[in-house]
């Protein structure tokens, strides 16, 4: 099978699997109220050539016991590469053939003792060009060093197989793409964050499969078990408050900055499917200052300069 | 008095009176629990040189017994034009000297049944350029035609005397303004937008400048006849949950496509103030329909095609 076919098959199969485990834990929250996915599956319509180019499979859970939203999105797509995305790539050939397949998913948890996280792994061919890009990035509301430190260590564990630099160096570049420059402040506490692997370096490819491969199997252990240890916390009438002043900087990221959001709606895709990413209950309040206690101040130190989790000493 | 002196004083003079008749409302609707604005002055200071370059007052009303939030902002600013925007605005000195004063306002209010409503107009200098800028649109949660005729035909009287042609121009302009093309449908039912006047006729600075502030003096006019004849009326919880999806639609707007918005954060505004237009509460559901019943349906066919709602016959 191609590297395309196989690609394509990973990024299905995870989107399978990594539903598959959002769901067990819904089951072991409340076995009556337990939330399921839907399904829904669309079509692409090129933009430029009105063709069909491929589509995809949104998975969506709705009101759970856990998760007051979540998306899980498959697609494999092709088509004709819009100029101006030609020109983001650096590849000036007029026109160009594009196909691009990925898994993308955003998770959002009801109670603010529980993160919010986003995950994204994707395969991009234009023209005789291909590469690997994703990452995964955790947004809590409430800080527990336990669960950031747990979060890194797991991806860290994914990506030193491949390379001991592969995990410092995508863990800063998270940090760097999750930036909100109007807020100075990063979205969360980050993860790892990679593009354009294998794009110089075609020789690569088999290698950077693997490694997508790898971070995004991981997923399941770097999030879940952190659900689990907080899904059953009683929080507070403030700490739900704070999360959804906080969900509003997610917002802002992902429509200002984000640079798929900013494509896919340029480009004409499935406008639901990409703004399943944002948060279904959202506030934005006029103050200087969101941090109202010590709790939610440690919480914006930690957005506003970004620790090195992995050299913490484990119990802080 | 310069034109640039009498702008400035002209848009903090309307910051007072527009503040002075949201509060009579909010007086009128309950004395107990009426709310008022604070004030927040601030200083800017530029991104290039690090100067002081004028400043600004913002005054916000939050938790009143209408409006669930309200901005409403004035500022002189100063400085050297980043040369991004001197790109956008084609004047390319390499180096320009620019003033700006304006008042700009949104207010949401609590009930679906009263639409939220945004404007703002603004004096603009860049090197030996000037112009005028502005428009007021009416963004409801319940389609009420007699309101929006009412909005509309306020707003002409305030540009008839200027011109027969600026309403029916800068209606059109503002429906293309706001229009929001991932969703393809506008922000809202519209009212008037218009820009860059006098900058290619330095000799009308004068009529536009009368004409700038005969609008801007039209919008208690055009507005708050209509909060005063929703404000008692009792909604349904569908209502309000339509109206807080609906918002996210003015969210998305505002963070993706609003010039101002943009502008602001990118040349490092007052993030505060700038994002003061983000309504207060917000939801966001995964759902390619949006209207779940005959009302909310009429609502989203005048946003998805544009009416003339001045041609149409007064009793509807």
């Amino acid at each position: 099978m191609s590297l395309k076919e196989r690609s394509r098959h990973l990024f299905s199969s995870m989107q399978q699997s990594i539903c598959e485990a959002i769901e067990s834990v819904e089951t072991k929250k409340s076995a009556n109220t337990a939330g399921r996915f839907r399904s829904d599956e669309w079509a692409r319509v090129d933009t430029l050539t009105g063709d069909h180019g491929g589509g995809g499979l949104s998975r969506v859970l709705s009101g759970g016991a856990v998760f007051e939203q979540g998306g899980v999105n498959f697609s494999a797509v092709h088509g004709t590469l819009p100029p101006i995305m030609q020109k983001k790539l650096e590849i000036d050939k007029g026109s160009a053939d594009f196909f691009a397949t990925g898994v993308s998913l955003v998770i959002h948890p009801f109670s603010p003792r529980v993160p919010t996280v986003h995950a994204n792994f994707r395969y991009f061919e234009v023209d005789s060009y291909a590469w690997f890009g994703g990452g995964a990035d955790l947004t809590p509301y409430v800080l527990y060093e336990d669960d950031a430190i747990h979060f890194h260590e797991e991806l860290k564990k994914s990506c030193d197989p491949f390379s001991s630099e592969y995990y410092p160096l995508f863990k800063k570049e998270c940090d760097q793409y999750f930036f909100i420059p109007h807020r100075k402040e990063t979205r969360g506490v980050g993860g790892v964050f990679f593009d354009y692997l294998g794009k110089s370096e075609p020789e690569k490819l088999e290698h950077f499969f693997n490694f997508t491969k790898s971070v995004g199997e991981s997923f399941v252990n770097a999030y879940l078990p952190i659900v689990e240890k907080r899904m059953h916390e009683e929080w507070t009438p403030r700490e739900k408050e704070f999360q959804l002043l906080r969900r509003g900087r997610y917002v802002e990221f992902n429509l200002v900055y984000d640079r798929g959001t900013q494509f896919g709606l340029a480009t004409g895709g499935r406008t639901e499917s990409i703004l399943m990413s944002l948060p279904p209950e959202v506030r934005w309040q006029y103050e200087n200052e969101l941090a109202k206690n010590e709790s939610e101040e440690r919480l914006m130190e930690v957005l506003r300069c970004p620790v090195d989790w992995l050299s913490l000493p484990v119990n802080v």
